[in-house]
């Protein structure tokens, strides 16, 4: 069972990976790949070795007791050895004493949660793919979709809402490559045994290693990595950028969907985003999470860096504080890049909102056209300053900048009413929106 | 169900408090407490109010079921308040209207989560104060048993045990006065409908509010705090400074017990701290946990300071983030203190090896003592180099300082061998270490 | 000269305390203050110590030396202690041997540090004093100026602004009575010597830090603190609950002042929030800045309470990286309070653009009270899904909700015509507002 | 002047490079490239251009000035353009309207700080290439200088120095190649106008942007940034990971200079590492500096992450948080390279003592060998416990391990006196050390 405030910002599916009987089952399988490629290489029996395969089975373990005995002795793989050890022997006294022979503990639960991070992250990458997926459509679909563009949360100057969501593609673009790189190279086995150095297996603990990784899908490091942690910290902060990359196209929605702006909006279905007081409330509740999510991410990040700076060959306490925080961060961002997928697909814009916000201001986001139209003619400063005191006074007297322009002594006398018509023209204020909506398309196609 | 990798970490019995069950039982006494008290007031019919009360009930709820709408709803209220108003509506149709009348979802969230905290903090006060009478014990103990101080790990000048757990438990004493103020002062009733303004009731929202706070023991607030979060940061700070003072132990505990070392030790009970791979192993596993818990709060509490930049009457994402961060980081303090309370209580402490080590440097440790008695002798920089290249000789020749100084030209022209002698006295290098003990003990009488 | 960036976030009379003139001043006032107390007791001759108290003069430091030989020996002390026995000795041989006598360089460093935050709260304090009343002034002003509350950004009941304040200010009085609080316990004196003991003092070494306090401003601890840091972690959460409070209000601010929403506004005067391209932008400068102050402080107090966990007598790392972390927070803090009164005494309210924004929704904020009518008639459930599709067809018709619901069948039916009218007057929708803004306002008169 | 904090943990060279007057050049160097590229499209007149990019100089500047200005008005750029606007126009009043054309202020800030990071990351990527050279050294020379491998800060099993500083070596090739990716990618130029569309310069602005990065030796990035900031972040968590690294090496070395383990030590010189009261300490401060830097960069890349949420166009406090924050990073990151070099360069590593620690434990550390060779002929629980019960008794009675194993009833039933010797000889105890030291060195070779 779900526990209950992981359901609104986990992905079910990745949450399922790292249940006590996920975690116990990736344990037993470094623990059977172990006993297979050290048969293989001739250090276990090969009989001791389909026994011990055999009997690593989840079902033949008692969770709840080793639960109880990993809280007293403060180790999770101990009490789980002990178990598969004690039921290994029941068939085979000899065969239980090549159970977990010549790993540590560490050993252990570093490749579990290696195997775990790893199917996690790749279904991380297929959320991704998605929004990629939905953000170029929708970047086709508005690329002429005009409405205001906003600095400080201020209407500054018109943009496109392709513009903006191919600011959104853009990032993810980078964050699909930097997992793509992470999925190649930071997903390697642990295997050294009490200190690194595979002491307790003779000279062909290499081979081992080099089955096991086959066998289990990872690759094989350089060196045992047990206090050289930046592949975990890696994991943690790749997928750090991609919660703050997504985020920033939460908080985007979540802005445009306020009442008074009402823009864009989550798409609604029954049951989701309702109050339990208000009954016309439709809360932007997918972004809610993500943005949640977002918060938490950070500090979660900073202690996986933190943790980084451990002692001699195996660390007091900063190995055992990256397990619920990688953990929590990979659940964390799978759960965000899930509802992305879903706010994304059911994305409503609403064009019309788009151009009557455009018309709020009364010409003011036009201001700098007008001061770039006149800095040659009057001196760049003047023409700056001019505009701020006919923008204050278009406040003021609630008229529309291009009327007031249009009577200006100083205004009307350099341009004419035609070129401030013009100035005033949304569609002629773009720039290169569109040759920046290509670059980005284009470079998707090209990686 | 424990989860596996939280056994290590948290208390088993703060633990159970934030299961799925706590959690809705917890919600379950708010929506109870509220029909009560607004019957009591009557704002709800008294019969509608004792069958709501009636059905607040853990076993009427299908928490399997509540937990697949929470998944997809975004909101753990709303599925609850859904099932507890069809609960009611069986047995009388008109009562189930008055269910969570006039609340918002935050309102049965926010006191829920309140509820829990608060008997984790006094969980938490309770096994704060075994500490401190274990370490009063210690510090008594020990007043006088002597060891080396060490500052940036290098042997510096003598201390006595006592006095080291005297620092340990001045800390811990105003972590129990602040652990003692936040009883008093921060868990507080929520009850504010969906803008703060208990608009849905009536005039007498406020006494509904008293009657709650007497029925779930909890303090009333000037008003309600759905975006003002400054109290739940309170308790996470205040929990994460306790968590420094007993890492600080946990810290000194392990570099102690290092095998050079080998000062003080965790107690030792067989299936604690042993290593899967080396049978000799006696890791302090205490101290690991504790350790590793330090390492992990810092970054929670970092978001719980930055989510309280929230949004309006009822924030976006920054108020669910709270969640799980105030759990973790009361669930992690809890285990922290509860690993202590283990490793206190176990401690071995081994004064012979204390005095081997305070030999190792061959006297070096009262280089300082010499320096201070020739200062007004020969100048006080010319001491301190003096005796710097003394300190060096005496390692490269493996000479003990002592008959270093007996033999220099300078040193024995200025001071009498009698003299000297007492610079390397142990018992006279400790300063004013036992008023300092007892300022601390008499602290703890007079709070 | 300050610098550039630290401009725009610091408080520039704060900022001035950390100087490194003001780090030495105050370096040297702990070294002038020992040498008289110790003369005082009997320590070090009277002659000496009112040569060492005249010496102790910023002017007699050669500061680029000192930083030079900072930098190259990871000390700020020695090199200046060195600075100052050499400027004694010039005048008297003897007395140079008095110089830092039997303090540790953490004693100085320490203390000087707190001397400086003792000050920096202080001012902190004052400028905290004068938000609250400037909050207690807008919230007496504001008491019925109505506007909508926000949940989740979107509009859910009306508030009043003042109602709005109110909860600024009760969070802000709380924090007021933290720092009031830290200004009684926090700011000790840092004595000690190498290890804690004053070994290099006689028994009167107690008695030499009674008087050194009494000269200093600050309070005796029980015993010295070189390791355990809880006050500083102290002074740094309360500060980071202040910027959380603080940067609370900056958020509503910043996005009430949006160009749609524009319900109040940062005071504007020339050179302040304008924009090198667009004339017409009047940004939230003010906001800005406490927010990017709020974004950064979380992390840095993560550092105090990670730091804490220091080694032995005289931590590794750790109490160095206290030294900037806490220095920037009580910068940042004492920045965003400062431009706190700044946007508060500006602060443009504008009531009309509430009243229009109420009007937004077309009475969709009114839903509720229709559906809690409706509740005790038709069932709490149907009232609240028949709300639910009113509202959904009130805005894709366009029409506002009181007229839907006058001429709905089963409302119509249910309700009288004034009944309804009365459910969407909002002067009648503001619950116990009113109370609330009493209670806080009553708390600060018996604070 | 530096500050005098700074000096302990910063880089002299990296720190000048953001220096007030480094930014405002870099500032300049931005304008100065833009006039440039501008008149070589046609957009501004040629002569203008070439008498802005004459008066783009610091010496033109009054700075002093300048910061007064941004502390007023919170912008950093827009005194500056005003400054250099009003040098030009008294040369030529027409040329000064074409200063800063069309671009914002972000474009100058972002551009600038990527100048200066661009600057400071080659210098980090050379000390940091210094130190591999250094690690390649020492792994080679104590390929077989055998000493204890520690878990939990307890004896484990022997390794060699080699192999430690092969691990070290192995974490930073990863670095390496992390920053190497780094310089690659992430330094690119900001140019977008008000809101990115650079819709002030007519359809050439992509040309623009091409000659100034040719110019400035940076990268075109698809489209402008203004609040996509995962290239920042990547600088942010890349570094933080290096910092990592070189934080677990200072780790190491600083628990390996214990006074009681003392295997290795900071090479020493007059003037760094004493201690101002005790004249024999010798600290390892360029280690104290590296641990202090670790320990505050993870709570800075949490601030650069959580930043990552930004609003719109152009963001509301959280871009601004980035300027000191990213710059703290950078700055620390170099300092702790810088010191890493100095700690490499001058590491004294002590054999003898190596293995006298080795002996330490009585021969405890070899149980696991006994433990593995009795496990298939006594099964490996059963010998697993055997060698817990002897270890015990070791401890207890001082008797060397060996020794009790030769008498042992079972033991030495089970092996032969030859046997047992040869399980307890620490040169047969490496595994395979020495194929994991050869993969890591064979590693940079290739790379």
């Amino acid at each position: 069972m779900q526990y209950l405030y992981e359901t609104i910002f986990y992905s079910k599916e990745v949450n399922e990976l790292f249940s006590n009987e996920a975690i116990i089952a990736a344990m037993l399988r470094f623990e059977s790949a172990l006993a297979k490629a050290q048969a293989k290489h001739n250090i276990i029996p090969v009989s001791a070795a389909e026994l011990i395969v055999k009997c690593c089975s989840i079902e033949k373990i008692d969770i709840e007791h080793l639960i109880k005995e990993a809280g007293n002795g403060g180790n999770i793989n101990i009490p789980l050895v002990r178990q598969l050890t004690s039921v290994v022997k029941k068939q085979n006294d000899q065969a239980s004493g090549y159970v977990h022979f010549g790993a540590t503990s560490q050993d252990v639960i570093d490749t579990a949660l290696i195997i775990q991070l790893h199917s996690a992250v790749q279904l991380i990458a297929t959320d991704l793919e998605q929004i990629i997926k939905q953000l170029i459509s929708l970047t086709k679909e508005h690329r002429t979709t005009i409405m205001i563009g906003r600095s400080f949360l201020q209407h500054a100057r018109p943009i496109t809402f392709g513009f903006k969501t191919a600011g959104w593609l853009d990032a993810l673009l980078r964050s699909k490559q930097a997992i793509r790189n992470l999925l190649k190279e930071n997903f390697v086995l642990q295997l050294g045994g009490a200190v690194g150095t595979l002491s307790a297996m003779n000279e062909k603990g290499l081979l081992v290693g080099e089955t096991m990784c086959l066998e289990l899908g990872l690759d094989l490091p350089a060196k045992p990595w047990h206090t050289q942690r930046d592949r975990l910290a890696m994991i943690a902060t790749s997928l750090g950028i991609l919660s703050g990359n997504v985020g920033k196209i939460a908080k985007d929605i979540s802005l445009l969907s306020q009442t008074e702006i009402a823009e864009v909006m989550e798409g609604w279905k029954k049951g989701k985003g309702g109050s339990s007081a208000m009954p016309h409330k439709k809360n932007p509740v997918g972004c809610i999470s993500i943005l949640s999510n977002a918060e938490r991410i950070p500090g979660l990040v900073s202690t996986m860096l933190s943790s980084m700076v451990q002692d001699h060959e195996r660390a007091t306490g900063a190995w055992h504080a990256e397990w619920q925080t990688v953990t929590d961060i990979v659940q964390l961002v799978a759960g965000s890049v899930n509802k992305a997928v879903e706010v994304m697909g059911g994305l409503e814009v609403n064009k019309e909102q788009m151009l009557r916000n455009l018309e709020i201001t009364r010409g003011l986001i036009y201001a700098e056209n007008v001061s770039l139209a006149l800095a040659p003619l009057i001196g760049k400063a003047e023409a700056h300053e001019l505009l701020e005191q006919c923008s204050s006074e278009s406040v003021s007297k609630n008229v529309h900048l291009k009327d007031l322009c249009m009577k200006h002594p100083v205004i009307s006398k350099s341009l004419k009413p035609g070129e401030i018509e013009k100035l005033f023209d949304h569609t002629l204020s773009l720039g290169i929106c569109d040759v920046f909506i290509d670059r980005v398309l284009n470079k998707n196609f090209s990686s």
